[in-house]
């Protein structure tokens, strides 16, 4: 199957089976979304997998009670920095060029830059960014387990604070930002299931320009460059 | 190929050749997108598509000068609602009742109930939040390239604000989030194409949790639910 037919083929799963995912498959997901890119390839985000059924219940019960989250067979935590810091970024980076044999000072250009705007940035917004970035890692989770013919339903429904008290996440540098419970569906009890997909009409979605659409706009263009490794 | 198989090809382009991606491959990239799922089903984006190389000159201006907004193929810029309204969210509802064929008092609870949430909510968590669904879009646009073997660079190094003055997008309810030039790999120029892909080892990014690594929480569970479809 292609990746479109598996789009189709998922769905946001309302009633889940409690059947098992094989660990292969398990693990092929959490592949697919440790190899998402990422501003800057920093990965400011991990995933904390749960299948203690007493666990789950605990969660149940702040995520507005889904049944998913305990019918899943494994919960997906996706859980994001709460700020960039230069002790953050510099071991992603030292780490980075260590691998590829090249000496830390590669990508000092390019550090100090994003370092000189994140520290202009709001604690807010240093949060917001990180949880973004945790988003296409999320996508591309749903779409390998879509492959895989595991069902997942997206939820951003519960409640985060709460969630990462119970996690101990609170002081340890993460927030919880995504749930993606894994698992079957059961069909007879899922009002979904058989509904139509729906989505914005292509034309309404995807519009196309040319400058002559644009507007008038003579500012000079930017001076540099990001920094490429020297 | 499979979607790993696919993640593991890809990477972040640096150099493009300013080969014509086949009009299929692009509408293939653009209806990975289109289904992404999205926070209730509201998909608060869409994709402007480029190709006019006088634009993409001005927008190179304002992204850093990054060669690929010039030699791509087509850019992607993904723009997402400033925020939800009452408006955007039963026009959304309303579309999806009437292609299934029911009320649009179906949804009501579910509706109410988010509506009172977000009214909440400041104007910035608003505009991040609908920025967040659209990072999961682009997560299947990049992965819909690299399965039609189409390069793409995700690209978050612009000045968002002076592409929605260029774009004209000030005042329409959108806000520039993400681009992603499309085109074909020009290797010989490309620092990037032969280093070694780095991603967070995985005994780093996934980590299993049981009840016995909880924080003791004895709060009550929420009552209710989300609200599904009566």
């Amino acid at each position: 199957m292609s990746l479109l037919e598996d789009l189709k083929w998922r769905y946001a799963t309302k009633k889940m089976n409690g059947t098992k995912v094989p660990q292969d498959k398990l693990d092929y997901i959490l592949e697919a979304a440790r190899l998402a890119p990422s501003s800057s390839g920093l990965q400011p985000y991990k995933v904390i997998v749960i299948s203690d059924k007493a666990l789950l219940e605990k969660i149940k019960g702040i995520s507005w009670n889904q049944s998913q989250v305990t019918d899943c067979s494994h919960l997906l935590v996706f859980a994001a920095w709460d700020g960039y810091t230069d002790e953050r970024v510099s071991k992603v980076f030292n780490y980075t060029m260590d691998e590829r044999g090249l000496p830390h000072s590669t990508m000092d250009d390019y550090k100090n830059n994003l370092l000189g705007m994140y520290s202009q940035l709001s604690p807010e917004w240093h949060a917001h960014h990180a949880s973004k970035q945790s988003y296409i890692a999320f996508g591309l989770a749903i779409a390998a387990a879509a492959e895989q013919k595991v069902d997942a339903t997206p939820i951003e429904g519960f409640i985060p604070e709460k969630l990462d008290k119970l996690l101990k996440l609170e002081g340890s540098g993460y927030k919880s930002t995504l749930l993606l419970p894994i698992g079957y569906r059961e069909e007879e009890n899922d009002w979904l299931v058989n509904m139509k997909k729906i989505r914005t009409p292509k034309e309404d979605f995807v519009t196309e320009m040319t400058l002559a659409d644009a507007a008038d706009f003579d500012e000079a263009p930017m001076e540099g460059s990001l920094g490429d490794p020297t």
